[in-house]
């Protein structure tokens, strides 16, 4: 009676207490990036800790592009906007003469980013509108279900840091809410989120193109317009987590300058703060850009990280495993 | 020990079984309304049942002024920036001459009212800007932790409707996500709302100014700008909640025709849907109005209840109480 008392306790213990011995970040390479995030969770969610933060204001932002899934060798968005230039151009024939849709007709992408925000402005309206915001995730979803990276040839959903997946869950776990604070489409991003990343779509925060609601034969609907809303890049990322969140989060993760003002912004509140910078620095497993990228470029942020405190993750040695085999 | 044993199952099941033998609406008198509510509730709610909403799709919104709490003489954020005119204004001598400040100055509402929306603006940036994002808080509670209503003489946070508040807790208790989405400021409401509804600042919708992110010594803060981003009214409610919540709601509270199109939005959807309406009957207890109100004006939307089927809530037959004694 007494072993079976004995072995009944280890294994009750075991499964109480196990969760706590076991790694919540098996893909992270020891080092002080991990151990400084971990002991961020540990000190903000440990009862009695001096650092203790209630699980309504445990809040944690994470930008998306090149923080969360890749973003090399172009933005996804806009491999999904190209690609319905081309499927949009066989009833628009004067797309190709007109720019900025001629130069991705042509391929011709140095064009494309020479004509800058307004080209992609351009670009992103003309193939992000016209649509119900029902039919338009019906769009997001069918392209994403048969589109393939060009050089890994999966599809862009799969090629999610699994390093960060298991930040996410390890957040979630201990009663951390995760927004995507993304200078992408809010409503590019919503269809999958909740399935890749367990983030629901009230908690994704993104840009926008402006929305009217219709009655269509008494029916309600709501059209996307082709008129810009909201860019949530740089400094308006705090100024979008102030409107749809209304409280400092106590962490944050970006890769790029876009995600400066937010870092800023989470990490200088009081109390215990978490800011976090993903250095893309493995040219085998991915691609390794900072200063001179013309996306994700990680320049001023980079110079800010020591003095502000933040944590730089080297991907070549933090991180064991990048996306999934 | 038989004896002891039924009484401890007795207790058991009063315990297990208690909460749904008591009446969660117990300011509600029995009828109609009552009645599709618990329905509603019940048949979203209960494994098995044909019409079940799992948990992460139970969202809820709720209009504020005249749904949650009193809207009667005055909406409570008009009071507040006309009590902030009177405040400024010894610094401002240029505003007793000035419209619509002169009116609010001289207690002429009927004047301020003649200027429309255009004073409305005037008043709402030249109070509720420039200042920092946290200073403006404090300025709400503060005003609010002073101020009583003119009939009433009760602080307004006290004002809310104790019928409503038996909604949200028992929206919540079955799993529901409670959102205020309000013609009100954002900023306005979120310093309150989870202490007097229980619902936190990340689930409250309303009309913003427009806000900006500087660095003052280093130190990150969000100005308020003298600059309308959003009115959080009529046909925009439904373009808010897909900007902020991005799924349809299955259930929706409102009381006047500023309600309509969240209504028509929400109650449009496929599966069990919930539309109320909060009709302003009681003239003894709190202010009768519907179709002729200036301030929450109920026309449109009563004409549209009955095709819609839409629940309409007679304040007088229905709630056995209103304000809490």
């Amino acid at each position: 009676m007494r072993i079976i008392m004995s072995r009944f306790l280890a294994l009750l213990i075991f499964f109480v207490c196990g969760s706590s011995f076991a790694d919540p970040l098996p893909s992270w390479n020891d080092g002080p990036v991990k151990q400084a995030i971990i002991s961020f969770v540990d000190k903000t969610t440990r009862i009695g800790s001096p650092d203790f933060v209630s699980v309504e204001s445990r809040i944690a932002v994470f930008d998306n592009d090149g923080t969360l899934w890749s973003e090399q060798p172009n933005y996804v968005q806009l491999v999904f906007a190209i690609d319905r230039v081309k499927e949009m151009a066989k009833t628009r024939p004067d797309w190709y003469t007109t720019q900025p849709f001629q130069a991705v007709l042509e391929g011709d992408l140095h064009t494309l980013h020479r004509l800058g925000d307004a080209g992609l402005v351009k670009l992103v309206t003309a193939t992000h509108a016209g649509m119900t915001t029902t039919e338009f995730s019906k769009i997001v979803s069918d392209w994403l279900s048969k589109s393939l990276h060009p050089t890994y040839k999966r599809p862009y959903t799969e090629l999610v840091y699994v390093p960060m997946i298991e930040v996410l869950d390890y957040f979630k776990k201990n009663g951390f809410k995760n927004y995507i604070v993304s200078g992408g489409g809010v409503e590019f991003m919503r269809p999958w989120t909740e399935r890749i990343y367990g983030i629901p779509p009230e908690q994704v925060i993104g840009s926008s193109i402006k929305t009217k609601f219709i009655l269509r034969d008494g029916k309600p609907e709501l059209v996307r317009l082709p008129e810009i809303n909201f860019i949530d890049d740089k400094a308006e990322k705090p100024v979008a987590i102030n409107q749809f969140i209304g409280r400092q989060p106590i962490a944050a993760f970006g890769n790029s300058d876009g995600d400066l003002e937010m870092l800023q912004w989470v990490t200088a509140g009081s109390g215990s703060r978490l800011g976090v910078i993903i250095h893309h620095t493995d040219a085998i497993r991915e691609v390794a850009y900072d200063r001179n990228s013309t996306i994700g470029r990680l320049d001023r942020a980079l110079d800010q990280a020591a003095s502000r405190k933040w944590q730089i993750v080297n991907m070549k040695s933090d991180w064991k495993t990048i996306f999934s085999p």
